[in-house]
C-alpha cells in the first residue's frame, strides 16, 4: 500500500528559492479563519446539528466530480448508487459502492479531487495509506464510525475546521426553514444564507409560471402583474436578508443584460408567463431581469453574484434517468463585454453596486474581465470557479488577471461546494496557490516580501469578508 | 560551424531537481517500442521497401512545416522545387534546393521543426555540425549516399526506430494495394490503414458526386440511393478492417454533427448529389454524416477520431499555383459543446463507442473537451495536435487538460506525419515532455515518483495501444 | 518607508542558472540605442522642446492606465483632475491629486504600471523610497523642480534615453506642424509621424462627412468621388512620408477585410457619406478600405500596422462626462482567419505588402496569428500590445508564437505609450524578457547561447528596423 502524500510543501514550486518564500507567507495564512460566502452545504445540517450518515452518503454520492470521473471510465451510475430519476434501479448497499470507488482511485492523480480526498482522509480522519482496493473496508469502517462520534457532528466541524462563516446557497422560493432554526442559537450569523432567483426569472424552465405563482402566495404580491413581480422579488430579498444573506446568485447560460422600457418589459414579462416564449424571448427576460436585480441590489446593497457559462445536463440519456447536476454540466464560451454594456450603462458607475463576475471560460481572463474590472467600480472578479477551482486554474486566474485588475479588484476564494468536510482542503489549496503566485513576484523582485505578506493575508481572509460585506 | 546541440537533457525543465526526476522517467520509456496509431506515411515504403531518393526529396518537398516557414520570409515555393500544378517551372536541382534550405537553417531555431532536424540528421545520419551554408554540399551528399544502403530502407528503419505498429491514412476510395501486397509478408499487422472518408462524405468538394460514383463501382451498391450509400460505407470500412484498419478519421472543418430523420437525410443527401447544395448543406451534410459514422462505429468497433478546425488552402494564390497541402492551413475558432450534442445524444452513452476528439484550438481544451471527457464514457482527447505537436504545445495540453479529465481520457501520443524519418524525435519529444510534466508534479508533491513511472509507460506506450484497440 | 525595489535582476526567473544566462544575455542589449517604431508622444515636445509641466500634469493625468485603476477603487476622475467634457467640475490642485494617487500607490502591485512608475522614479528622478503617502509632497516638488531643468527637456531626455529613433502617431487630417518644425533641424529622421487615417475611413464616427470634406480641402480633391478620395489619401500619405512616416495604423474594431467591386465600392461610399449607412455597411466599408489602404501600401512602400479588437468608450456615463480614451476601452474576441482573407487573396502575396498584426484577444496567437505569419510573406507580429504590454503578457506572447511563427515573422518592441518619460523602462522590461525567454530556451538545450545572443539583439534593436523600413 502506498502512503497518502500531503507533504508540508505541496503545491509550492521547485525552485528552492520560492518554495521557501512561499511556505513562509502560508505559515501567516495557513491557520486564519475560513470565510466561506458562496458554497452549497444543507443548512438543515447546521441548524439540527445530527451525524452524517457513512463515508458513501458523505463523500461519493453527493460528489459529482468523483462520480463523473468514474463515469467517464465506463462506470455506471447505477453502480455508484445514483438514485435513478424514473424508477429504475441503483446499486443500494454503500460498502459496494464504497469498494468500487476505492478500486478506481487510480483514476485521480493530477486532479483537484485526489487532493481534496486525501486531505479529508488523512486531516479529517486520520488515515495515512492511501485508498485502494485493498484498504477499501478498513476506510469505510473506520470513516462510517467516526462519523457517529459527537466530534463530527456539523457543528464540532465548524469550530475544527475555524470557518467564520459559511454561506448556504437558497432559491427565491425556499421557506429558510433551518436558516430559521438558526435564529437565536448564536449560529445565525456564522450560517447565513444566499438569495438565488433563478427560478423565478428563468423563463426557459417547465415550472416558471408555477414558481411565480409560488412567489405570489410567499409574498402577497399579485406577481403576474410586473411591477408585483419585482415587489415580490424585493419582498423574498429582505427576508432573505433578515437570514443573513448578504449575496445574491445568478446561474444564467449566458452573461447577457438588457434595459428594456417598462412597456417593453410587461410585454414580454407577460408572454414569458403564457408558456408560448421562445428561447430567444426567455433570453431576453433573464437579461433583463439581471439588469432589474442590479437595481435592487443598488437599493438594499445586496452583492450580486453572477455565474455564467454552463451547458446544463449536457447528456440527454443521463437526464432522462438521473435528471439534474449530475456531472453532466458542460462550460461554453462566455461573452462579457457586450453582454454586461446594458446593465453597466444603467448602473455600473452607482458607487452602491457591487458585483462580483465569474466564468467557466478562462480565455476571458485576461481579455475581458480584468480590463473590466480594472476600470469598473461596480466589478470584482471572483475567483477561479468549479473546474478552474484547482492548482493550475487558480495559477492561470492569478497570471492572467493580475496585471491588469490588480489584486484588490478580486474577491479571495469561494469553495463553491456542497462537500462540507473538503472546504479546508479547498482553501488550504487556494491559500498555498497564492502564496506560490506571491513568492513568485518576489522573487523576480516585482514586489517585496513585506507587500507579499500583507497581499497573502488579504488574499486568505480580508478580501472576501470585505467584498461580501461581512465585515460587522 | 556549430554543433548539433541535441542534449540529452534537452527539453527537461531548469530546476535540478525536477530535472533529475524527469531524466529518471524517461529512461523508463525512452527505449518503449514506438506506437504509431495515426499517421500520413505512405504504404508503397512499407510494401516495396525500396531505397528513399536523395535528401531533397526525401526531408524537404514533402515537409510543409519546413517549406511554410522558408516561404513566410521571402522564399519562393518555386525555388524550393515543389511543383507547380499548372505546369509553371519549379527548381529541379536537389543539390540547389538543400542549399537554400540550408542557407535559411537560421530561421528555425525555437521550432519543433528544428529538433525535428537534428535529431534526424545526428542520430539517423551521425552529423555532428549544425547545417549551415558552408556544411550545405557535405550533408546533401553525405544523406543522400545513406539512403541508398540497405539499412536506410522504410522496413530496416521500421526496425532501428522500434516501431511496433504504424498506420497510414487512406481515402475511403484507396485500393489499398499497397496494403494488399504487404498481406502474408509478417507486416500487415505492423503496417495498418486506417480509413478515411472525407471524399465521398464533403460535399462540398468539386469530386464529391464523382466519388460517390466511384464508391458504387467499388462496392456493387446503388451509392445514389440513400441506404444504398451507408451500406457502401460500411463496405469500405470491412474491406479496410481486413487490412489491418481499427480506426477511422474525419478532418471535418467544423466538429457539428446532426441527427436528422430518415426522410431529412435522403432529401439532403439528393441536394448534396445534385451538385445545387448550399455551403449551410454541406455542412450539415457533414454533420449527418459524423452521426452515422459514429453509428457503424458502434456497429463494427472502428475507432472514430475526429479532427476539426482547419481553413484548408487558405491562400488562394498558391492554392491556385500549387495545390493542397502547401502549408496553407490556418486553425480556425472550434467548438464542440453544442456541436456533438447531436451524436452524443444519439450514442454518447454507447460503451461499443470510443471516439477521439483533436483540435487546433487550444482554448477548448479546459473549457470544453477536458470537461466533456471528463464525463462522456465515449469521449477520449487525442494529443496535442499539428501546430501544437510541440514542446509548448504538449505542455498547454497537459495543463490544461489533466485537472479535468485525468491521464486515463487521454490516448498516448500520434506523430500524425508524412516524415517517415523524424518519428522517432517526434515521440522522443512527446517522451521528454510528458516526463517533465510528471517530474514537475512529483516535486510538486502532487502524485509520487511510483504513480509517475506508471503513468510515463502509459503515456508512453500503453494508453495508445489501448485507445486504437492494437492489443492483440 | 519602503525602498524602491527595482532590482538589477528583477523579471529574471527563480532558478540560478537560468536567471544567470539571462542576466548574460540582457547585459549585451539593455544598452541598444530604443527603436520606439509605434507610439503616441506629442510632437509638439520634440518641435519646440519646452520644460515639461510638473508631476501630475506629466505622470498622472495622460496615463489612462493609472486611473483606470483608480477609478476601479471608487476614485472619481473628477478628484483626479481629468477634465469634464461637460463643463463638470474637476479638481484643479495637482498637489492634492498627487497626494490621492500615492495614498493610493499600494493598489498597483502586480502591475506593469508599478514597475514603469518605479522605474520612472528611481532612474529618471533618482527617487530611492517608495511613492507613499507619507512622501507624497516630497516627491511631487522634487520631480516638479527637476522638470524646469534644462536636463529634463524633451531633446535631452531623447539623448539621455538613447532613443534612435520614435514615431507618434497622427490622423489624416493633422496638418503636421509640429513636424514641420522639426525639418531641417536635424530632428526629423529621429522624430517622425506616422499615418492613422480611422478618422476619415471609419464611417460610425459623427465627425465622418465633416472628415471626408477637410480631407478635399486639404488635398485639392474631390473626396465625395470614390476615386477622389483614395487619390486624396494617396496624397495624404505623401504628405506624411515626408515628415519621415514609414508606416500607417488602423485601430478597426474588427479585422475585417472586404474586396468589392468599383461600383459596390462606389455605391458603399456614397452611403457612408450620405450619413444614413447602417452599422453593417460602416462595417463593410472599413473592410474594403484596410484592402485599398493595403494596395496603396503596395503602390507606395508603407507598412501597415493592424490593431484590432477594442470596445472602445465602453462606459457610457464616463463618455458623457469625460469623453474619449479615459481608460474604458475593453479588448473583445477578434477573429482573423476569415477577416483577413479578402485583403491576402488580392495582396497578399505581393513582395511589396508588409503588414504587421496586433490582437488584444490572446487566444489567437497560437490559433490565428503565429500560423498566418508562419505562412504568409506579407505578414509579421506586432509584440504584446495593451494591456498585454507586460511581462506576463509578452511571455505568453513568445510562449505561444515562437514554435509556429519563429522569431523572424516578429518585429521587436513597441511601446505605444504617450507617457514619454517610461519609455525606456518599458523597452526595458521588454528586453528583460524576451532575455529571460531566451534563457529558458537555453537552459533546455532548445537553442546555444551563441544563438540567443544574437537573437536577442535581434529582438531589442533589428527586428523593429527591419520590419519598419528605419534602416536608412
Amino acid at each position: 500500500m502506498k502512503p497518502i502524500l500531503l507533504h508540508e510543501d505541496r503545491l509550492f514550486p521547485a525552485d528552492k528559492t520560492t518554495r521557501d518564500i512561499a511556505r513562509n507567507l502560508y505559515q501567516s495564512v495557513r491557520s486564519l479563519p475560513i470565510i466561506s460566502p458562496h458554497g452549497h452545504t444543507d443548512p438543515r445540517w447546521f441548524a439540527y446539528n445530527e451525524s452524517f450518515g457513512n463515508a458513501t452518503e458523505l463523500l461519493i454520492l453527493p460528489d459529482h466530480y468523483v462520480f463523473r470521473m468514474l463515469y467517464s471510465q465506463g462506470i455506471s451510475l447505477e453502480s455508484l448508487g445514483i438514485p435513478r430519476w424514473d424508477g429504475g434501479e441503483s446499486e443500494a448497499d454503500p460498502r459496494k459502492i464504497w469498494a468500487l470507488f476505492a478500486k478506481h482511485y487510480h483514476l485521480f492523480p493530477g486532479t483537484p479531487s485526489r487532493m481534496w480526498l486525501d486531505t479529508v482522509f488523512k486531516d479529517v480522519f486520520g488515515m495515512t495509506d492511501m485508498l485502494c482496493k485493498d484498504n477499501a473496508m478498513e476506510y469505510y469502517e473506520h470513516i462510517t464510525n467516526e462519523l457517529a462520534k459527537p466530534e463530527y457532528r456539523p457543528r464540532a466541524l465548524m469550530d475544527r475546521f475555524n470557518i467564520e462563516v459559511i454561506a448556504t446557497t437558497e432559491g427565491a422560493l425556499d421557506p429558510l426553514t433551518h436558516h430559521g432554526v438558526l435564529k437565536g442559537s448564536g449560529w445565525e450569523k456564522r450560517v447565513i444564507t444566499s438569495f438565488r432567483p433563478d427560478d423565478v426569472v428563468d423563463a426557459s424552465r417547465p415550472d416558471f409560471e408555477a414558481n411565480v405563482l409560488k412567489l405570489a402566495e410567499m409574498t402577497g404580491e399579485n406577481t403576474t402583474d410586473w411591477q408585483g413581480y419585482l415587489q415580490a422579488l424585493r419582498i423574498r430579498r429582505e427576508v432573505f436578508r433578515s437570514h443573513g444573506a448578504t449575496a445574491t446568485d445568478h446561474g444564467h447560460p449566458t452573461a447577457a443584460t438588457a434595459d428594456l422600457t417598462e412597456v417593453e418589459c410587461k410585454a414580454l414579462f407577460s408572454r414569458c408567463l403564457s408558456g408560448q416564449s421562445s428561447a430567444q424571448e426567455q433570453e431576453l427576460f433573464r437579461a433583463q431581469m439581471l439588469t432589474e436585480l442590479a437595481g435592487m441590489s443598488v437599493e438594499d446593497g445586496m452583492v450580486m453574484q453572477i455565474h455564467p457559462g454552463a451547458f446544463r445536463n449536457h447528456n440527454a440519456n443521463l437526464f432522462t434517468k438521473f435528471g439534474r447536476d449530475k456531472g453532466a454540466d458542460i462550460p461554453m464560451q462566455t461573452e462579457y463585454v457586450n453582454a454586461l454594456k446594458p446593465m453597466l450603462d444603467k448602473y455600473g458607475s452607482d458607487p452602491r453596486l457591487n458585483v462580483i463576475l465569474f466564468t467557466l471560460d478562462e480565455t476571458v481572463y485576461a481579455r475581458e474581465l480584468a480590463p473590466l474590472a480594472g476600470h469598473y467600480p461596480s466589478l470584482k472578479l471572483g475567483p477561479a470557479w468549479w473546474f478552474h477551482d484547482s492548482p493550475e486554474g487558480m495559477l492561470r486566474f492569478r497570471h492572467q488577471v493580475t496585471e491588469t485588475a490588480g489584486f484588490y479588484n478580486t474577491v479571495g476564494f469561494n469553495d463553491d461546494t456542497r462537500a462540507f468536510l473538503s472546504i479546508p482542503a479547498r482553501h488550504d489549496v487556494a491559500r498555498r496557490i497564492d502564496c506560490r503566485f506571491l513568492a513568485n513576484l518576489v522573487v523576480e523582485h516585482r514586489i517585496s516580501e513585506d507587500e507579499a505578506a500583507e497581499l497573502a493575508v488579504d488574499l486568505s481572509y480580508n478580501l472576501a469578508k470585505k467584498a461580501y460585506k461581512l465585515e460587522k
